[in-house]
């Protein structure tokens, strides 16, 4: 038996309780940091608040050499975590799938996403969002400008008048398991990187200056933060510590107005109102 | 204080840890289920689980009478609770605002939402979702065929490749807090109405009887189904239990279509693949 338990947004007591149970009786559990991380704790309270042993897998160690957990799935009860929920990335569902050829029973027990918490924090109706996009480090993106896949969306959704959620890239390379290096702990801190909005702000602004931008910073934690602004305006502020994503409103009907002028500061006049 | 907390989708365990904690430790608690509901519990099991009183509200008392809530909140620590998370529907939002503009500090701790657990267990990325709909009961539509907001988000989602979330109506007028009819339980009965998936697809089959749709029952539970088909196939099949939802595909990646032919049993040959 394989479970995927999403651990939710922030720290070891975002997960449901329900997951949490199942977390306790598993006789393993693996998890990955790599897709996103928990801000609010660490993988050592992770494992003294649950009471268990926690292996944590790099990229590689989940999705080219999963065999070992399967193999123990077969008989054992796996549990396999991440941020968020388990399987809103296809990532986990190649390893979902190569259980189910192996005949291994499969369950998921879900998380909080941020794209749940984006939505409540501002106010602004899930149904009315298009799809979202993420906007990568330059290096990453590998060419000037910003990309089309992030341009387009935004611009389709603006379009159609909908909501946009431009999650900030995120690279995680490290990797626990590894004794290769003894400075790991550098290591670490080298390997993580989070776009904070107002980088975001600042690469969208040179194709959006004038645009109305919502920041969402550290969102399922007991301090969110959520401040709107043109996008020029947010790459001049400073937003405090990670997770930050952006949201770009599309039209606003009052009530969304209303909860971003009053929970997020906006300015009435910036935004489109349906 | 007035503290929003969204129980998830299920039973009395699919709230947060951090939810339940907040639950506990709140003075009065509040909640409304005539937007959505928990299929697995009652509210006499939600009482005595987590060992406290909890006082139902109806639509009115929530958006037309809220004064007492926000009464007490001023003085105590208020949770204010409904199904999946609190604020991705506005109604709620307009509670935080009136609790803000009487300068009464609020907090949301978030659930799990239909939207996540929709993307979790086809195995459909949540950034290729397009807007999502609602079909409503046709007596509630109030007019022949489709309603144009249901047609127009399907097809501008597939002409954009995305996938299409269709909710199916919910009605709930049950008020445990009215003693006026001694029958209650019958009342309670004949005012719950979940549109279930069969009748869903029946009713998309009219415009769209080959389009393949995946149905979604009972997310959050321990035992979710997903099944896929085409419209006219999916309106003469049975899903058990609700609640139930339809996911229209866009264009699949190839692991997207690997999910749905292994885990919802879709026929890749109606299937778009990108």
């Amino acid at each position: 038996m394989l479970t995927f338990i999403g651990l939710g947004l922030y720290d070891e007591r975002s997960i449901t309780v329900e997951g949490r149970d199942a977390l306790r009786a598993a006789d393993r559990v693996y998890a990955e940091f790599y897709t996103s991380q928990l801000i609010g704790t660490t993988i050592d309270d992770l494992e003294s608040y649950h009471d268990l042993e926690i292996e944590v897998r790099d990229r590689a160690g989940v999705e080219q050499h999963p065999d070992d957990m399967l193999t123990a799935a077969e008989d054992e009860d796996i549990a396999f975590l991440t941020a968020g929920d388990t399987m809103i990335s296809t990532t986990h569902v190649d390893l979902r799938l190569r259980a189910h050829d192996r005949g291994i029973e499969t369950r998921v027990i879900h998380g909080v996403t941020a794209q749940t918490a984006t939505s409540a924090l501002t106010g602004l109706q899930n149904y009315r969002f298009g799809k979202a996009t993420t906007l990568p480090f330059p290096y990453a993106h590998g060419a000037e400008g910003l990309p089309a896949s992030v341009t387009e969306t935004i611009d389709d959704n603006r379009a159609d008048g909908l909501h946009t959620v431009v999650y900030l890239d995120i690279k995680v390379g490290y990797d626990p398991t590894s004794s290769q290096n003894s400075s790991s702990s550098d290591d670490k801190a080298e390997r993580e990187e989070y776009m904070t909005a107002d980088v975001g702000a600042e690469l969208l602004a040179a194709e959006y200056p004038d645009l109305a931008g919502v920041v969402v910073a550290r969102a399922g934690s007991p301090d969110p933060l959520v401040e709107a602004g043109t996008m020029t305006e947010l790459a001049g502020r400073e937003f405090g510590d990670p997770l930050h994503l952006l949201v770009i409103p599309g039209e606003c009907h009052l009530l969304e107005a209303d909860a971003l002028v009053e929970l997020a500061g906006a300015d009435r006049a910036v935004l489109e109102i349906a």
